[in-house]
């Protein structure tokens, strides 16, 4: 296993010389694009890693398998009265649709909209609990959000105002929408390493066992949904690309982090900052190829 | 598994009492809402089947499958220049994203727009060369389409007519869609079984593999392109919501069959007329929750 | 005058220079870029002309304002539970909005989907009762239709045909499609001349008056409805700017006609090819600039 | 006059008791249903009135007009490289289009949206400019804005909050959202009387004759565009219905307000609170009809 991460990566660090690191906030700008990491822990909890694995990054959009998991743990799968599980073709921002009068909810929580009618659901100080599940699962207490990259997100993200507002105009969300948004942008700015990522991953696709105070939710239906949804659409509009060629359940990042979880098997966190055209992490998407083609990690 | 199958379709069979059989044209309206059969094939070749098996129907967009292994067969996964792989919550005759000048193809091969673009590139006659594969898959070389359905699709199509002209107005096709749409309704009204259904499931569901004389694209490829795009939008626009709930990539007609490969493990062809509102065979849906509860077949 | 039409033909012939001819049909490409031709008739029937004024050409879009004056004239304003009378940005051949389940009609009469839900409301056999109307109207009795333009559009025209199919699917037209686009592409291959076009225009201008036994709605509303219409959308998506520019009810066709209603004043028709981005006849648009300015034509 | 102003009143009054006042702001709610009065001024100056003519009412949509005078007198047409002049049929509130990537501007200055991007463009201090503009134009130097309806939109109006981010994240206005909102929610609560939206509408009819000191476009160019921008959107998407049966430039608000300019003759100012289901003055609208048949006011 070691030689097989070394070989994956080593054959997929030059992706990242074509990416580009993230720069809508400056905040993101400023980090090290040579960074690679991976760590892969599997269903015996045995831990193998490689490269910067105890970098911190931002967890952004990754943390909306988390707000998911967090939303059906308090309401079970009523959630789904306010955001689909469905795939689509358009991007992570989109919101023409929610103004279109036939449509009655966003498409899937892995879109920013829909994110951010799911985290909508969280009950009490959302962050604090989206906090405290992350620190429960991978057993990391100093899990928090980087004020910085907060701040900078909230005087910059209009698309997602728009879309904050949006939801609420349509009664999409019951919240005031300066609020929805700020805790959107704080659960963005958690900064994590590629075991962190690792670690929700394996509990994810070992069935979301334990951590029993956390809703009554059945917990098979709670993993397989965040399974499912994660491959419907947790690689954005390529989910559909990345399943076929890929076909791990994952969740990407414009941090640089990829979470994978290989149902059953296997929990995967990597981080490289460089992204490809469609916003993933470049080299993330090629290890998660060669991962999969040597491990025969396919679901299909 | 006798048991099994018997209990399932105890279970569910009330559910076909509260669908409706589709209607919009004669020849389907004709059929038996009675009828009730499943057939599982295991990897081993192992068949299981209860209640009424060897009844035929038509495959309606079960076909949309087969016409995408035929395309791939033919061109590899250049097939996806022209439709992609995402799932949609639009419905599957949806046209309008096809007319915005950003769109450059269908969004998958299980919608309507998606298989019209994606039969055209079969080579050859395609109507005989996918009778020829199915007939090379079920082994049974009495499979035909149904001349009264298909000349019943013919004369009502509108919508369908409307989407192959788009297709062709905006370059997506090279086909003329007159003939494009001849191919597409012969396709559709090919009779089959729940057995047959579950030959072509299990040839999937175990790789393909075999049939050497069909094009030279990797079967390990091909396989996972199916299995994937089935899971993505093989039940249209809740496809996400039946991953979660199933887990199985499916494709269902509205014929009344659903046909469903589990990776590895079993091929699953289900029949019952009567549809729920979603237009998937309301029983044929209750008999893979069950199904898939009891054997644990959901990939996630 | 003579002198003004003389100084606007010379001022604008340039602007034909840099259009292009339409080339969507082999028919269409042939006519001679160099053509320039206008006509103007006054409320008191004085005829004003200069260049080719005699010259045949097909009147293409310019037909929708005369088949909506006959719908108008055959149902009264029923004609607008079908289709709609206000302005769009969208392109004259546009079909989305169809598609959206909320949409209940075309935007208006003057876009192709508009007109095939127009004349689908012309009474007994369309193209026969449109070529008398226009021979009453021009007191021409040669006016006919090219018989290779429209079998030239018939063979061609996917998007119209696209068009009716959706039209017919949504229940948007109780005709045939196949015969709502034969009677359409017939019309639209009407040939006629640029004084035909001001006959027509004048008529209009003056509040259809006359031609007692086409119907009995009442002029002033029929004439009202085709100039507030031709203002709204006869210059498809760009007649809002025309409207600030021109301002005079009109209508152009792509086989380089303008015809232009001045209320109570004046009827003008312009014939010269070459088309401009917008798809209207370059010159003819820079005409009418100059004729609005100089003879202070603007309802505005 | 008089006699005719008496009469349109009494035929029409009955409809306001089938309209319903505003509520979506609880300032609004408050307005007496039964005030109802007219105001026309001719284009010599002479005025004629009926009934509660010195009621003050908030301007609303009616602002629009204004906000794109005073655009135009700072920037010329080059307001319109930012916003479109064409009709539409969707919504005063949509905002779907301007997430698509070939949108590139707002339909026209009387939609909300591009309202907002319109006034983006004035110069200065906004709001004191388009107060000043009013006071000089209707010789009313109280005109000013009610701060109980300027709150109390701006702590409500969260589809305008949406519309404002949106055109920030697409580039299609430079200023900060907030500011451009805060603007906007001013301007739609200033306060006005049927006789101020007659002089403001005699102005426009008029050619926008005087006001010297107010920027060097063209006064026909300012005022054609004002007339036939409210053509083509004052009545939001009615305004090709409204063209057809008034055929009058007019622009309608929320308050109950209507303003009409009959191009060259007269301005007229109406206001009765109650709206039909369109949303505009109930009333209103029956007053509009009426007084374009008696008067023969209709420009087509």
């Amino acid at each position: 296993m070691e030689k097989v991460l070394e070989e994956v990566l080593e054959e997929n660090q030059v992706l990242a010389k074509h990416g580009k690191v993230a720069s809508y906030i400056p905040a993101l700008s400023k980090v090290n694009p040579n960074h690679l990491g991976i760590c892969i822990i599997d269903a015996n909890g045995n831990t193998y890693k490689k490269g910067d694995c105890e970098v911190k990054f931002t967890i952004q959009s990754i943390s909306k398998v988390i707000g998911l998991m967090l939303a059906l743990m308090d309401n079970g799968e009523k959630v789904f009265e306010k955001v689909g599980r469905e795939g689509t073709e358009d991007p992570f921002n989109t919101l023409y649709k929610l103004d279109l009068p036939y449509i009655k909810k966003p498409v899937n929580p892995m879109i920013n909209a829909g994110a951010i009618a799911t985290t909508a659901q969280i009950k009490g100080d959302k962050i604090k609990r989206i906090l405290e599940l992350i620190r429960d699962i991978t057993e990391n207490l100093n899990i928090d959000y980087s004020r910085e990259v907060y701040l900078s997100e909230k005087t910059t993200g209009e698309k997602n105002k728009a879309i904050a507002h949006l939801l609420r105009a349509r009664g999409m969300i019951d919240e005031e929408p300066d609020e929805a948004l700020d805790h959107y942008f704080k659960q963005c700015s958690i900064e994590v390493t590629a075991c962190d990522l690792a670690k929700i991953a394996i509990f994810i696709a070992n069935g979301c066992k334990g951590l029993k105070s956390y809703g009554e939710i059945n917990r098979k239906t709670l993993s397989r949904n965040l399974l499912a949804i994660m491959t419907m659409g947790g690689m954005y509009n390529i989910s559909g690309q990345y399943a076929a060629e890929v076909g791990v359940p994952s969740k990407s990042g414009v941090g640089g982090g990829i979470m994978a979880a290989v149902p059953g098997r296997m929990g995967i966190g990597i981080f490289s900052p460089p992204l490809d055209e469609n916003g993933h992490s470049a080299a993330g998407y090629g290890i998660m190829k060669s991962l999969s083609r040597r491990l025969d990690l396919s679901i299909f």
